[in-house]
């Protein structure tokens, strides 16, 4: 059984356009309504994309065999740091809403839940809309955006006590946090892409150094794409491991990564650094990697097919792998 | 004949689902394109709007009786102080095609152009896509937003030479240009809505006492929304005119002004202190007033009725204020 | 009888020099004394004043009828925006005496309170003087600069809680608030006297979509002006006030509004618009509006003489505009 | 003969009325004038000033016996960080103005000129008014104020090219600068008085230590106020001007000095330490120091007193002092 | 017997190189330490020094006759306004270190604590420091900073109640505090040198017309340099002085000076102004002034040999300016 | 023969001493020097550092048998943000002119430049500095900070033509660049050792997605510690690649990268994803790395064993990174 834990959703045109009304009458209008209806997302969920390699999203989940996906907001999208903040709240509960609906439209879909991450609230502000995902629409964890401003401002570092009210809401409701960073404004030197693997780096060594996990130890955190430079990099922590009795191995072990890196050699690289136990199939399908390698004939974000090749994996790796560690960590009944 | 200088395009949500992409990957993707066609124009120019009392922007036009409509850009949706610069420019660009897929699918249409007003921008290249809006789609005239930073900061007043290359362009393309101004960002006050009438408000009196009308003989300007509060506090301006040896009511009538007003008496108080023969018949429809008053049972922007409801106005007048004025200022064949 | 809501203080240029002199030290010859006397005040209100047409203020009294004027500081010379607010506090206090010494040389003044707004102070301690010179002063009123930045920032608006512990001292002391903003200064693309127009429009919409007027429903509101560009741009509101349930006139006349138009028609259409018994009598004489009108021979600022000329208002109608009003709202025995 | 070449106009409270009026209307109501005749300058200079142990101007002079007074402005009064910058222009020209009418009243005086010192001109647009204050009004000198920005942001250093064409018009003129500064505005942490102190501190170090004395050979400065602290904490410059084969005696010498200093022993140690030939006569009276003290019964300005008290001084070295320095520095006929 | 209140730590280069590893590692590698012992500190005491005349520390002492110095941190290495604010905290700690270091490797020191004067910190914190330099190692006394920002920013007026925390610990501790401003920054005008004596003068000015010294009447206060501008510039203060019935020099004697001035006139112009009782012998040796005058061949800071010079002073004067006035302050046992 | 390409200059206590110190004084000291001399390089040189494993740099050279190593500044103290200019300029040049007296001290070492690179000066400006350490010391390359605001601004992009002069100094001079950046300042959330990868990151994608290389064919770039995230996140890369018609591999050959990644999994991961010849043997030692593994009993920076433990790789593989890469590419004779 593969469960795909980094899947976000194709929501209809509908809910975008709304997105480009709020940001142009700025609250004027009110909350209103997105006007997605089920039938908008059947249609979403069953139209060939063209950014999708002219496939729909149900047909990607249908040739990789995925049985169970789970579906957050398209980062990119979230628009944390647009003001007044009452946009981002909006925009955040319309588009968990249509999450809501594909999962109702769909019995492969778990919901992931977006939190309206401005910083004109206080983190405990947010935690609303997640308890209201979770509690309300039986979402089974939420997405955490480490960069608020969007690359206008640095941040309170990932460490710092800003964030604990969000580690408290998590522990409480039992869900984990899957650290994906949203979009990147100028004058960031990086696309919003290669945004998320700064922020996977920055959190990565952000959390292991501080007191988080010692505070929380019962704190769940998925890291995207493969927990960013830090497996690779991962030589440069050593020795402040060895200076504290441990090792840099062993600290990489408190938290989860996924799979989402594209290359054979990136994935087992990740496999072997942190441990099986500690990696979640994921896929970001469909999306930056759907496009078919001519030379394979594969889809890029084929990561089912990346896991099958690696021959050292067993059996039990495998099913760890695709069903059980995401199956534990986010209860799941499979 | 009714010609009605001031509509905004009805355009499908693809385009604003294509704006909110570009929002959110600034520009990572490209410019690529909003995959409007001419199907989704003419399903959107169809079908019934939530927003406008569940009428079609067509049924709209029908029931008023309009034989041209001007269309530009709808305003608030311009995002001119979005960075960078080149989200403008392909935003606009887009919009200003659908405005010409409209103007293909139902002959009513002229086109008003969208530029792309950043402040990034040298307004000298703003004029670009206004030649190309001109030259190569037939379009009659230009939006002008007199406030670019839209709110975040303050822009040169009108009169600075900052806008010379604006009104050069205009000039020599001979086409009008029509004072709108777009969104309006916190920490401003104001709603996008009231913006428009403070913009219109120093639009008026800052080209008043400007040299841009001495420099510039031949330009056009049309002040949208009735020239916002200036005719109704004209008397404030009396004695500056009169130490100048002339008359505020003769400066007034150097521009031209829209009849968007939605009530009778503030039309008739336009045409009252400027003149007929400076005014233009213009309706937003459909827009803001597209809301039935249950007293009358009129929409409210049914200005064509407010209008003939003037019982002073000569058959001459209205002839003038429908069609003769716009259509000679935009040099339109009728 | 006439009433006149709507004068500003001619004041000898001792206080003004006094200001100048703060505005040098900076608060380092300490509060001092502005130095006017009686003398000094009874030789500004005789003196033929060059910006008023060569007239003094008295005769324009005279000439006009005027029975009772209400006189505030200059609005422009209230320098809310300077630094440190101890001079914003002793020019204040200054000013509110020379009023207090004008309403003691002729008894057909009375005074209406400035109040230190300098954003480095609580609003709360912008009304201590507003008590003393209604407590100790006998004043009637108090003027209310809705953007004590003078045009450098945005303010909090209107509705914001901001304002709350003015709004609490005026139902305290039961005396109305008189909109008036004071000077502008750069970047802002208007002048002091625009800047009013702006700010009454702004304040207008602001006060009546927020909660103030429920929150406080003994507040009283007078906005100068006839309230910049509302009435006239009044149709833009309509849509609003219906899905509300009401009309946006209803809306209106929550607020009063003085008849400082300067033209007929305007005040014809302020009075038709909110209603004879929401108007003030006010002609802000002497001032801007002090020149002859070639034409006709009037003072532009001659508010009586346009008011006369309203044939279709009753002698009721004008009772109440030019005397039981404002005798009513500022409890003036007369 | 007594020629005193630190004085400041006495001027009428029109002028600083009109100063009060730009800076409320900031430019609105125009240039226009301060409407200053001789007969206000007149009654000014003789009138009892309460700041001036209620004695006029004209009668300090008298008993101190001053020959010939130099009346710039009022340094505090200058007004340089105002914006827009038209403000300082007009206002500093009609100030150089009222200096012109007191030298055509009274025989005694000769003007030194303000310039319209804004940071928002270029210093080459400042000396216009130099030329025409010197070539037109027959001014001999100018002022210099080394903080245009008045405290609120740092300029560029004495020594910076950016005032070169300043050195460059009082080179050509031939007419020596008094470096004084003007005002001092929040947040710095001085009254105005104390900058002139800070600011000749860092003019005397500043210039002594640049190229500009280099650069310009012919250039002619005299530092306000003795120098500020640099004479009293002269040994702290000794090593480097050891180091560079001169002693710092030397290197002071290089300017001029007003003994506008208020003790004896000030101003001994000031002539003692730079010579008598680099020291003039200078009193600032009426001003700051015109307090009687009441146990020596003298004008604490009564600098000729305490000139004449030092006992150590040759007739020579009086004549000097009181008359031939400035005569030949600044050119006078005696 | 001499003892010298001024002078700073002579420290070993270790120090300053672990000092340039904080400024690039921010914090990366922890507090760790100077690794600066006793044998480095030997070492730097008995170095020629390059900067010093190729004099080592303890030979300038031994040639001065100096009995007992206090030595403080070397003022411009203080590093106030670097971030974040441990590394100030650790720098400070560490050459507070050194300095107890040079007092137990040579009895002729005693220790005047650095406190971590940065604003991202209370001064409440920065008495941390203070206490446990007196407490815990025997300091005598603290310098203080008036300008933590550096010449950044403006920071609080020295009367401002931001440094109450600070005379609160003082007068708890029963310690002076020596005024002394650390580095400046660009954009300021002045190097560090000169900037200790603007700010001195400030300090001066600031703390007596501020209620400070009223607060804390048992509060002691030493200022470096003679106390900047102020004595040679007294005569501006007069005026106040006497309307508030005392005098200038009254006031100057609520503080004490150091001697640090370099030139006999200078000193001999202190000792007159403020009284003797109100001086303390200081030359900052070796430091600035550690420079042979060829023509004297005396040290330039050898102000023992100035005040020696000094012919009028009694040797109860030269007892009490050696030794006992600071012996009192500070409680020395001699 | 092994060619370390990477290695940080160990520098003598003096250097940084001279470092502090110019922080401190901010150039009122001039430029000065450091006074580092022949007989401290060697001291510093031989000397067991404690943060380097209590082993001397020249000895970890011997226990690794490294024939040749290329030496530059320690980057994190670079300082590059500093104000004013001429500190980095001065510092740059001392620390220059230490590693000139390395390579003269001990034959094994090859000079690497640091550029002066403040953004107070244009990057021209900068390569004097490279064009001297070429022509004047022999120098074999320059590393180059993509980062001169060391976390403080957000500085130009790579690919931006800000960089051009410093592209084409290269080119001109015929050496290569290492891209290493510098410290790294509050608000950032990385340290100096993590700015690094997310820097090397940022300026791989960078110049790979730019024109520069098209630009400068010839030009050299070497990217330190292996590329940043870029190997191990290639996946991401992929689709752009393939649409442009090539693959990203390819791509990423046209850069070169050292092997300073400490462990041996990610060195194989490099090598194989880049190929052999575009990978040369670099260290960093000794540095963050001297730590002996307690399991091992290795270096942590014993790169040179985790090559030769990579037991795919030929002989000749091994003589191309450990020798002819570096020595074809930096032109070094062997």
């Amino acid at each position: 059984m593969y469960i795909d834990v980094h899947g976000h959703v194709t929501a209809p045109d509908k809910l975008y356009a709304y997105k480009a009304g709020l940001l142009s009458h700025r609250g004027a209008h009110g909350h209103g309504h997105s006007g997605v209806t089920m039938e908008h997302v059947v249609e979403a969920l069953n139209a060939p994309h063209p950014s999708f390699g002219k496939v729909s999203h149900l047909e990607h989940l249908d040739q990789a065999g995925v049985d169970i996906q789970f579906i957050s907001p398209r980062p990119f999208q979230m628009m944390h740091s647009e003001s007044p903040a009452k946009l981002v709240e909006w925009f955040t509960a319309e588009t968990n809403d249509v999450i809501a609906l594909c999962c109702e439209a769909d019995s492969r879909f778990r919901g992931v839940a977006g939190m309206p991450q401005s910083m004109e609230l206080d983190p405990a502000e947010w935690t609303r809309e997640l308890r209201r995902c979770v509690n309300d629409l039986g979402f089974v964890g939420a997405t955490l955006n480490t960069d608020p401003y969007e690359g206008l401002r640095q941040p309170p570092a990932i460490g710092d006590r800003f964030w604990y009210p969000v580690w408290e809401a998590l522990c409480e409701l039992d869900v984990p946090a899957i650290i994906h960073s949203a979009a990147c404004r100028p004058p960031a030197r990086e696309s919003y892409s290669l945004h998320f693997v700064q922020e996977e780096t920055l959190a990565v060594a952000g959390l292991l150094q501080s007191k988080v996990l010692d505070d929380f130890p019962d704190l769940k955190i998925v890291v995207s794409h493969g927990g960013g430079a830090i497996p690779y990099q991962k030589g440069r922590f050593y020795p402040a491991a060895l200076r504290a009795g441990t090792t840099f191995e062993e600290r990489l072990r408190k938290l989860h990564y996924d799979t989402c890196l594209y290359t054979r050699d990136s994935i087992e690289f990740l496999l072997r650094t942190v441990g099986v136990d500690r990696c979640l199939f994921g896929t970001e399908k469909p999306g930056t990697g759907s496009v078919k390698d001519p030379e394979t004939g594969r889809w890029i974000d084929d990561i089912h097919l990346l896991i099958e090749d690696i021959d050292w994996l067993t059996d039990a790796d495998r099913k760890a792998l695709f069903e059980t560690n995401a199956a534990e960590l986010f209860r799941i009944e499979v």
